[in-house]
């Protein structure tokens, strides 16, 4: 046996006890005549103490050769510790060591195994299994091991059965890109893993499984940014016979539970908010509430003043940063030049100083009198002292870049506070988004979502201008302007399912060719049904105000979709692609 | 809404409630001027009645449109049963309605759905959304579900973490086939899907994360027999600074846990059998232990009597049929011809009838006499009324057809009784397995199992010959025959792990290119760690005392790898092979 006890266990009550403990050597100070070592595991740290009173030669000759991260073995007895250590909750004890076996040594660590590290993330990544030794790793392990378990309790508690559905399936083009799998038996035919379960749970609710959730992984072949993974992970649930309020209903109680349980925080009610009005009042579907700075329109206060860069334009809009008025010229060419970056690609930023005194300092002096500027604040609710900041242009494109400014001012301002959760309910998304370039419709959720039902008929009947105005019954969940999970009412009408798909370029033979199997299911006695997916890995980093998904993940891998520690992907066998009956097409470029 | 109760809720306690229930309609009787729907979903069924001095003529008319399986939605009043059905649970009262809404039609379905059903295996799985409708394969599912819940619940109990390894992992030749996918953004490199997350779960150890478990999807492409998949379940574990017997005593504890808490069965505490006493006493590294039949070994009372056929073998052994001893001629060469087909591969088999009367009647009375005969009877425990069963050949050949032949007469005498469980760990499985034809060694159970303490020292320096003989650390749960589940403790050691892949014919320059991040991470401070892993699928099976995983899976594949209901794996476009550096290579037999 390795141990009796584990290393975040002992207490002033086990004084006396003879204990095994086994661990890593966290730390070593030796004073000559006196040594302790530190021994750490996922449990905890105990101080291990020799005494070159008590202990032999041998024992501390042994205890001095181990360095950091050693695994050792101690048997010894617990000892109230002279100086206790009240950061720790074993740091009311130490052990006398009397036995000590070396279980293995281990090379100096290339970064330090500790909260804070010097280690960059591309060695944390090859050595991942040193990085997931520290505390804040470790901790974020097990914070989504434990999310995991609610998740599955609460869900299990309300009547959902977990169903896993088959990880090598079809290849759709629609959507994101597929990674596919050769088929060994079914020569030049390739499975595909799933974006998501979608249609398989939509096949398990035709099926009279009523409630299904998975936490299952999920694959997309996307160019990787940086909160991106090739693999993630969903809680993926559907209901049979289900409306979208008790769809909304049943997960934002999973929400409220999961924080209250896992986090110990108490949410409130989710408010709602149509998508239209997002978008009008944030210039966003998943608008951060953690703060105000609303959208003001501006058109009627300050188009048709002279002013020619807004007279022309589709949409005058602008937010209020409190208390901003005393921002420098340098200050403000500075944010100018931000909105002007083309990762945001605004052409030029107003700017309105409210100052104390009651007087208007702005970009745009020339053009309107102190009575339009405050028109202005009157609009967007600016007070002496604000700072009012103000795009023009096309509606949607001006509504994206205020977003991100906004977004921006927030940050600066300090208004996302940490521990600060703001929860909403974006609804009443479009059912079909209108593609310019490639003139065509795309799926604003994806292509099973239906419609709402005052539109049906509009759907199958109307023009195709018509199709742009079409409402659906899809729902976000949006926590501090990061979207957490989505999900519809689903179609379950042959007629309707195909008219969507036609809507969306598909012919019927394309259609039928790979969605035959649910277009065929729908005849046979489909229920109404709905349904929503949960980012897993964004829910575990959102609920610990985290950005990126990354240390939320055991083994996650780099923008290259490369596994750093295993140093995969990697080439094959060529047997194993002649078993397969492929040939890498770069024979082709060295002929 | 869609419902205010389920089809399974409502009892005689609910007589007089105003309900709505939606569901599927499982039978139609129609009186004339009395009508009665079963309805069905998840919960259960609940009979509808239509009565025409109630009902309007328009409701009745609806409800005369609907068929088998169609989904309505109705409103009425919980009445009491006239005539009570005490067979289900809502059996005492039926529902006056009101109001009658068909949610969807449904075509005839292609066979019954019904406990029994018509429909043949092929169809079933083409139209899986209607077989998961049948009550038995719904609840395998719930079943299951069930299963993963209780699974989960008790390893959280016992502080186990569940941590998802990646699924897009390295390939590596050694053990059964991968399934890869090639990557896009890596031209010429794949990923490999797992196998298992063996080396992940050993580098999880090594990251101190102590006790890690996962329900997790493995993946083997493998030519399929009955009851294998090529995507099947696991419940994978693993545990550092652990001994065999404490893994052994937790996953007893979990097995014990499990058929109490979803089957209501209290197992006994699991025996051990270490594997040479399994090969000489039952042929089987998984005895079947619901029943004896023991294997009794002849040659000192078999061989040389003259009977040449014996006298140059290395194995003489038997088995004693209970109460077989009137078997006609018929039956005996009936069973003689079983052993002698090539899927067993006996020459032949020697049979001693053990008569009531006390006396013998043998295929072999030329060659023994009753006295020779009575020492066999003996060995074995045989009384009057026994039918001895005797095979003869080279040891491991010759147990392999006797387990056969003693299993095919358990089963034919109705041994394995259903509802019988007998659990049974089996120990000290060798480390390598000689294969002549390959003249290499084999990992018995794989590359990363310990040899047991006390063979350490034999296996960094002993000879060829004394490789064979090594033990491992290493174990299976068998259940009625079936291996449950199987694990090792580890190697820690970079050292001996080298040796082992050496043993294994691996190059130092294989086992660096395809374990190198092991070998790596073993130097960093490995602990002593070991684990197991379950078989989900078959675990579920097994417990309800089935033989095929297929119906305890939602979404099967059939034996060629194919899944018939949404009919993949299927052909990609060309522009996504292009995207992958890959092509067919079927395009060069064309040229």
């Amino acid at each position: 046996m390795y141990r009796t006890h584990t290393c975040g266990e002992l207490r002033i009550s086990d004084v006396g006890k003879e204990v095994t403990l086994s661990g890593w050597v966290q730390t070593v100070r030796d004073k000559g005549f006196m040594m302790w070592i530190d021994l750490r595991d996922r449990y905890g740290v105990t101080q291990l103490i020799f005494n070159e009173e008590v202990s032999s030669t041998d024992l501390l000759e042994q205890a001095r050769s181990v360095g950091r991260e050693f695994v050792i073995m101690v048997t010894g007895k617990v000892i109230e510790r002279i100086s206790k250590n009240d950061k720790i909750p074993t740091g009311d004890v130490e052990i006398e060591v009397s036995e000590f076996t070396v279980l293995n040594a281990a090379k100096l660590p290339p970064f330090t195994i500790d909260d804070d590290t010097d280690g960059g993330d591309d060695l944390r990544m090859k050595y991942r299994y040193l990085d997931l030794r520290r505390g804040p790793v470790q901790r974020n392990m097990m914070f989504r091991s434990n999310l995991a378990i609610e998740t599955r309790k609460y869900l299990a508690d309300q009547g959902f059965l977990e169903i896993e559905t088959p990880f090598l399936i079809k290849s759709t083009p629609e959507g994101a890109r597929d990674f596919v799998v050769p088929s060994r038996m079914n020569p030049g035919q390739f499975y595909a893993l799933p974006q998501s379960p979608q249609t398989f749970k939509q096949i398990l609710m035709v099926a009279g499984m009523d409630k299904y959730f998975q936490i299952v992984k999920c694959f997309r072949d996307e160019d990787l940014r940086a909160d991106r993974q090739p693999e993630f992970t969903q809680i993926d649930c559907e209901m049979a016979f289900i409306t979208q309020e008790q769809i909304l209903n049943t997960f934002e109680g999973l929400t409220k539970y999961l924080f209250k349980t896992v986090s110990n925080i108490e949410l409130p009610d989710f408010p709602r908010m149509q998508y239209d009005e997002a978008m009008r009042r944030f210039g966003s579907d998943k608008p951060d509430l953690r703060f105000g700075m609303e959208f003001a329109e501006l058109n009627d206060v300050a188009q048709n003043k002279g002013f020619k860069v807004f007279d022309s334009v589709e949409l005058v809009v602008g937010i209020c940063a409190e208390g901003c008025a005393a921002y420098t010229r340098k200050q403000v060419d500075e944010l100018t030049k931000w909105v002007q970056r083309p990762q945001i690609g605004a052409k030029g930023l107003v700017y309105v100083k409210y100052n104390e005194d009651g007087s208007f300092k702005s970009s745009v002096d020339k053009f309107f009198s102190a009575e339009d500027l405050k028109a202005w604040a009157d609009k967007m609710g600016a007070k002496p002292g604000d700072l009012m900041l103000v795009l023009a242009g096309e509606t949607d494109k001006t509504r994206k870049q205020l977003n991100e400014l906004r977004l921006e001012m927030g940050r600066r301002l300090g208004l996302m506070k940490e521990g600060d959760f703001k929860p909403l309910w974006v609804i009443d998304f479009p059912l079909l988004e209108w593609d310019e370039e490639t003139e065509r419709f795309y799926a604003m959720h994806h292509p099973f979502t239906s419609p709402k039902k005052e539109d049906v008929d509009r759907m199958l009947n109307g023009d195709h201008e018509t199709m742009k105005s079409l409402r659906a019954d899809a729902y976000d969940l949006v926590i501090n302007g990061v979207e957490i999970g989505g999900g519809s009412i689903r179609i379950h009408d042959r007629g309707l399912q195909e008219k969507n798909f036609q809507l969306l370029g598909f012919t019927e033979e394309e259609a039928e060719a790979q969605f035959g199997f649910l277009l065929g299911a729908f005849e046979y006695g489909a229920p109404p049904h709905g349904g929503i997916a949960f980012g897993f890995d964004r829910l575990c980093a959102v609920m610990n105000g985290q950005n990126s998904i990354r240390d939320f993940i055991a083994f996650p891998k780099n923008n290259m979709g490369r596994d750093m520690m295993i140093d995969a992907p990697s080439p094959v066998h060529g047997e194993q692609l002649e078993e397969l009956n492929l040939e890498l097409k770069e024979i082709k470029k060295e002929e």
